[in-house]
């Protein structure tokens, strides 16, 4: 038997990989890193992956937009699984500082906002650098006294820092979401959700109708996100998600009655819903 | 008379400037450059400013998080005017070169978002390194070969910039909405807009209920975006923009039936709507 090969969002010290570890403790893979959130993808169409991890949405900066851009104009691929990973934002620094003392902090765009509170009260002097991920922020402090990065615990250990400050995140319950992606989704399992993306037809009242077809059904909405559609038919794309699966009988009559009512509709796939998972898993450190 | 004092998210040679400009040209403002968002907001609150221009939403990108948040979360300011300002970027570097040669290509996230075809396309070798403003991304590739940023027309001419490229962002119709904030709103025109920010109570069909007060009325939405709640009721914040001025008779009773059925509304101020603006007015260029 071939051993699955699942790619995910690199370098390794970002949560993306936290994902991929915690992912691969139900069963092993040979975790290949990516580039970029399209690179994961293409290699998945392309053959060289069976499963790709890529974020998909974080609770307090809302959805990942290359990933939600990627799954409306992908065909063939799908949703299978899904991972609600917490996310405990980290200061670091070469050396030990006071947080006062900081004059630079870098990081990911995303994690930056994450922070806003902690760093406006605590360094409201230092500039704030966006840099592509929380791992390279944490790099690139090495041999830049007065600058700090904001990364996981993983990106300290990995590049020799001191920690700061943990968990300084606005909100205690910060989570991203992760998906794996797959060219199929999941059976049903009894505890399941979908995915779909589709637009709604111009004029006053119709998303208004076309969620009545959920409601009239009593079909949850777990999610919904409004994104303005990039060259796909309609002036916005509405990500949802629902309980149940596709082949559930409800969500087949409701898939019939959308087909009809909206000009633009996909499938992001059926899987099984996420529970917290309660620790990363522990790993070598080579 | 005083004259106004309108802040704006600076520096120099962003589409913010840009917008301000434009914004300046129905008459005439004393214009202040300002580092952030928040810092717009928090002088206007001060009394610093009398009004203040920042972005809300890119039809491509999506919501502006940190206006948004802002604006959820800041009581006494309100949106008087909207401004729907054409976005076109432009790759820039130093010295004349070919877009295969670029190494590395600097700009605002957003920016590189709105390029990402584009750069697929004709720079496939090239690293995006996202920076803090498109400014910034231009003054940064002086003296450094090999590195191209992605910025407005304006940057490449205040920092002698060469044009590698022009228009090169995914969409044609790529526009950028910004609005001026103010201690109060606009009287009615009768060509107006209202924003406005609310959660639905929890549980199955109560954003489609919350949806139905506004189509039994016939009011048109022009615009609905969630996004995570940070800390205020509710899991999920729904931006709405609706034809119409809060002070019309059929949006008085849709405030008093709102007010009853959902945990939290606020308004976020009537305007009137923007029709495009034909061009950036000339300007000085010290």
């Amino acid at each position: 038997m071939t051993i699955c090969r699942l790619g995910y969002l690199g370098p390794r010290g970002t949560f993306s990989e936290d994902a991929a570890l915690i992912y691969n403790s139900r069963s092993e893979r040979m975790l290949r890193e990516h580039p970029t959130i399209a690179s994961v993808i293409t290699a998945l169409m392309g053959g060289e992956l069976e499963e790709g991890l890529v974020p998909l949405e974080n609770n307090l900066e809302g959805g990942i937009a290359a990933t939600l851009d990627l799954l409306a104009k992908q065909d063939g691929i799908y949703i299978c699984y899904e991972l609600v990973c917490p996310v405990s934002q980290c200061l670091m620094a070469e050396k030990k500082m006071e947080a006062g003392e900081i004059k630079q902090i870098l990081s990911h765009p995303h994690a930056l906002g994450q922070c806003t509170d902690y760093i406006s009260r605590y360094c409201p002097e230092a500039e704030c650098l966006p840099v592509e991920s929380t791992a390279s922020a944490a790099k690139s402090v090495l041999g830049r006294p007065g600058t700090a990065a904001v990364a996981n615990r993983r990106a300290a250990e990995l590049f020799g820092l001191t920690l700061l400050a943990e968990g300084i995140q606005d909100n205690e319950e910060n989570t991203t979401r992760f998906v794996v992606l797959s060219r199929s989704d999941h059976p049903p399992t009894g505890n399941d959700k979908t995915s779909l993306v589709l637009s709604v037809p111009d004029g006053p009242g119709t998303l208004y109708q076309t969620l009545g077809y959920f409601a009239r059904r009593n079909i949850n909405l777990t999610r919904i996100e409004s994104r303005p559609s990039r060259r796909i038919i309609g002036d916005w794309l509405f990500f949802i998600d629902c309980e149940g699966h596709r082949s559930d009988p409800g969500l087949v009559e409701l898939w019939e009655e959308l087909k009809q009512a909206v000009p633009f509709l996909k499938l992001l796939g059926s899987y099984p819903k996420s529970s917290l998972p309660a620790h990363i898993p522990g790993r070598p450190d080579n």
